[in-house]
């Protein structure tokens, strides 16, 4: 592929032009103490008075003057008569002539009014002096000090009613394409929901931004500019989303070079490559990616460092060291950026890389973590220790139970349930072979299978045999599932069994090679000696039921095999073929734990029960029970 | 001292107790999805439709069916004629019998309007297919999730304009208490601000609650049911800033027992102990106690948790492993938390207790971290490895330039300088011996010290040379003070010489031992032959310059010792005695690095400078060069 950026630069060296160029001062205003939560100081803050202003009882007792209390000891008590001591409560003024205060506690009253004392009290005992907490003229905050609720209390109690703080950098966001469409209505064909400038906003306003999105402009230069220019006179800096196409890019830094500067156009990075920074007039603008990964790693690695550069922070970062159970490839001389999930299992966090698409948004929703490989490297090895940018808390993913292999809408489900108990499940589909792989790695606790033995008709029991019959692995008892031929509503072609999956015009879909689904597709095809080549999408791979009736129910496919809880949700037909085990691989130790305690609970309870039986084509019988 | 909560419980069981009865079940609220940021979804989110929803091309270029490009080759190239492909854009959909796309950059084009292709296509390549991101039907969240930047993206490009979360819930937060007034007018001796309202309701925001503020109620059992009757209505939760006298207290515990139900009453904790948990009505009441640590301390270890656990989340901590260097004692029986500064300092992080008053707010405020010291622990070792709880971010400890030394006003200047520039700097104020002592210990990058030699006139070298002279710690010129007598405005006592603070009437204000000033003060006296103890205050220590000055200006005292600085930030008489050397102590690792030639830079700038001359009473001749 030749590479149309002829000036990349990489994230380091955008970095700093980033920080150098897109940085604007950011003027000050002021707002009442009380309302500055979050806020950024634009100066010092000075105390007006001493906190506390005068010299207060700490206590709930008496005042006296310290010099009569000397000599009193528990056998031979200082008495005072009333007019030598003032009862006091927390918080009162020390009466005039007192310096010290003696606790309510440590006196015995008399029936005259006297009290008598059995210790002694130096000078200032029990007073909160003047200025113990702050002085008045005292800096209570340098400037560029994010505003902490303390801190709020700490402005009120030295009468900082207002603070100088600075204003918000209003970032403002342009939504461009021709075939970009508002969130407001049922896309047709063709047509793209906006949905990126909410993304954006909510990271801008994360960094403590204002976001501003203007309505989608179209794809003409003429539109552009005149978006741009709009943006440039209320904003401190703009971002426009164009798209990755390169028409619609030339426009975007046409545009910017028009009205202003290109500083750069191209970044070594993936995804994100195709970034621009420039400046429309004298205010900063960023063209960002159109694929909605690309944008976020975009805005994440260049913008919120410029934004919070602007508000005197520095971008908050937290690793985890964790292993990689498998190779993993990574382009040469592109910094990648692998959305993962991260695991505990066996006493180590391990990697499961996610769909690295950037066009896949859930990627992102599903990512526990960032795997940033370097420019220069290609591959890194199974078993190499890497470090992993969290997008999720430590102890959250330390507490949650991963499950990796077959897909179906039940692993969801129970996710679901897990979660109205405060608990994490993480559920990775790859497949059943893929489930006993990850399972042989130690990359899960639990993998869901379904696999047919050809020679005996049963399921996962021969598997198990043979991959963990010396392990500590165990195998439990799942679900019975209904799996059959998912065809459209009403089935117009009359499809009855997979021998009329070969006839002309028929378009197959497939499951991935190693599914137990695919492992079946091709049990019966042998069956009936039919070869996978005669079929149309044959070839053609998804990864799970649901987006296999996804397929057939949009018209793009005819027919293909699937369990009838997919094809319910589709409101498809199903031609059932048989019932198949759906069980669960348990590593040894978390088979020992009391959060496997609690799965088997959610496993045999009646919520899960109800909801399997409103997905439908699900037998519970025997569930939970330890098989292996 | 006797133990008036006699049913005192732990922590831990206090939390228990928290997590049981002070979280009611929280109903859900619909908002757009568009302003969902950082809620909580309050049950699972399904796509509404598939994410492409149809197959999109991937790329601009060309689309065309596979199979008619089996055979291409660089050597053996196909063509096709301008019927059998359509140029696509991407986004746009698969035309009708096309079942992939070749890129722009992939195609020669002819003039006869026919394309020639070097490389065959497998079916789907360049096209995202229908589902690739996701599946109509499937579960893009579960219920309890914390709605990120990306997850909004995720609802809207699946169709989800609106979402189910819940509700935040209402907190209101009652301050008690006749002496209490708002933060509008400047107090008068006896009347202390309402501030912490605007701590909790900060901290309460921040976890996601809404907090809503009722007017302060008078200290009487009426008034405190009236409020509490008022709040059960409307809140989920309700906090009740009781104070910690004794009196106060009990109309709290009353009224709540009166209205419903006090399940504890005292928790051993340090600050924080007289805390209330209970119910009024059916809604969770909170006795919060009135110091502002110990309050700070109870929202974040009882409220906060509840409230988090309300909305399927837990608090987060950060910990850091630090040393002690020196011995801390805390009391048997008592949990405490004692807020610490931390620095790095020779490769180790070190920890630097601050003032442990539960009514010092800025105690917080200018803490980096809290020490949790357990029940059973008495003392805690010089040179013992600790766990801190950060408050801050461990990046900005880690880049934080450490003061430690004797105080002056010119450090809260240097620290506001270097926020200006993106850097921190943390000083502490422990007088010159204790600046001397942290820099043998390892705790401070530079130490202030002021150290008159009483044989020879000289500062600070002769005390160098005893305590630094093998090691690589370095001493660096610093300012030049002027130091005398602070006096009240227009002197109404005739103060001249330290001779006149023997005279009867006189009240004097101290520095504590191992100041530098307080050395001076001594020196003076002994050269007089005057004994300390003749002069009524000389006992009484303070810590700052400005603590010194703020005494005498609030006619609390008649004069004191201190920096002409000081004097005039009050408006003061100062009776000049003469002038010091205020110098830096470094540390020899620390000297080498960039931080300190930093440091040296705004030490020798104008902006110091400047500085220096507005507060008055310094001379800069020669400041940043070595000495020894």
């Amino acid at each position: 592929m030749r590479n149309k950026y002829l000036d990349t630069v990489t994230l380091d060296e955008a970095l700093a032009v980033a920080l150098d160029k897109l940085t604007p001062p950011i003027s000050a205003e002021i707002v009442k103490s009380a309302d500055a939560l979050g806020r950024v100081t634009s100066e010092a803050v000075y105390a007006r008075w001493s906190v506390p202003h005068y010299n207060a009882s700490a206590m709930d007792g008496v005042a006296t003057f310290s010099g009569r209390t000397f000599g009193a000891t528990e056998t031979t008590p200082t008495v005072l008569s009333a007019g030598e001591y003032q009862p006091v409560d927390t918080g009162d003024p020390l009466p005039f002539g007192c310096d010290c205060v003696i606790m309510a506690e440590d006196i015995i009253e008399h029936e005259s009014g006297a009290i008598e004392l059995h210790a002694a009290a130096a000078p200032y005992t029990n007073v909160r002096q003047i200025g113990e907490d702050v002085c008045q003229g005292e800096m209570l905050l340098p400037q560029r000090t994010v505003l902490t609720p303390a801190a709020l209390g700490a402005l009120l109690a030295a009468g900082v009613w207002e603070v100088s703080v600075l204003k918000r950098p209003v970032v403002g966001i342009i939504p461009t394409g021709d075939e970009i469409v508002p969130p407001v209505k049922t896309p047709e064909k063709g047509e793209i929901i906006e949905f990126n400038s909410s993304i954006f906003a909510g990271m801008i306003k994360n960094a403590g931004a204002e976001a501003r999105v203007y309505s989608i402009a179209p794809d003409k230069l003429d539109s552009i500019k005149a978006a741009l220019l709009e943006a440039a006179r209320d904003c401190d800096m703009i971002l426009i989303n164009a798209g990755s196409s390169k028409g619609r890019e030339d426009y975007t830094a046409a545009a910017i070079r028009e009205l202003g500067e290109v500083f750069l156009h191209g970044v070594s990075i993936r995804p994100g490559k195709p970034v621009i920074l420039g400046r429309v007039g004298a205010t900063p603008c960023v063209g960002v990616p159109g694929y909605p990964v690309s944008g976020y790693i975009v805005v994440e690695q260049l913008v919120l460092p410029a934004i919070r550069a602007m508000l005197g922070g520095a971008q908050p970062e937290l690793h985890i060291d964790a292993v990689l159970t498998r190779p993993l490839q990574s382009p040469l001389n592109y910094r990648e950026f692998v959305r993962v999930k991260l695991g505990q299992v066996d006493g180590r966090c391990v990697v499961t890389p996610l769909n690295r698409g950037a066009g896949v948004i859930t990627s992102l929703t599903k990512a526990d973590g960032i795997l940033d490989i370097p420019l220069d490297t290609e591959r890194l090895e199974a078993g190499e220790a890497v470090s992993v940018r969290l997008l999720r808390r430590e102890d959250e993913i330390e507490s949650t139970i991963v499950i990796i292999g077959s897909h179906d809408p039940l692993l969801d489900e129970l996710a679901d349930i897990a979660r109205a108990d405060g608990r994490f499940i993480s559920s990775s589909h790859v497949g059943s072979m893929g489930g006993v792989t990850a399972m042989r790695r130690g990359e899960a606790h639990v993998s869901a299978i379904h696999l047919l033995d050809e020679q005996t008709g049963a399921y996962n029991k021969s598997y198990f045999d043979k991959y963990f019959k010396d392990s500590n692995v165990r195998l439990y008892k799942g679900v019975g599932r209904a799996q059959g031929l998912i065809v459209q509503a009403g089935n117009p072609k009359g499809i009855r069994s997979v021998a009329d999956l070969t006839r002309e015009g028929m378009r197959f879909v497939n499951r991935q090679r190693g599914s137990g689904t695919r492992i079946l597709l091709d049990y019966l095809l042998k069956t009936e000696g039919i070869a996978g080549e005669s079929i149309y999408g044959y070839s053609r791979e998804e990864y799970t039921h649901l987006s296999v009736a996804a397929k057939i129910a949009s018209d793009d496919c005819d027919a293909g095999l699937g369990v009838y809880s997919a094809a319910k949700a589709y409101g498809l037909d199903f031609i059932e073929i048989g019932w198949e085990d759906y069980d669960f691989l348990v590593n040894g130790a978390f088979a020992h734990s009391d959060e496997f305690a609690v799965l088997l609970n959610w496993l045999r309870g009646g919520e899960f029960a109800r909801r399997l039986t409103a997905l439908g084509g699900y037998s519970l019988d025997g569930i939970g029970e330890r098989l292996l």
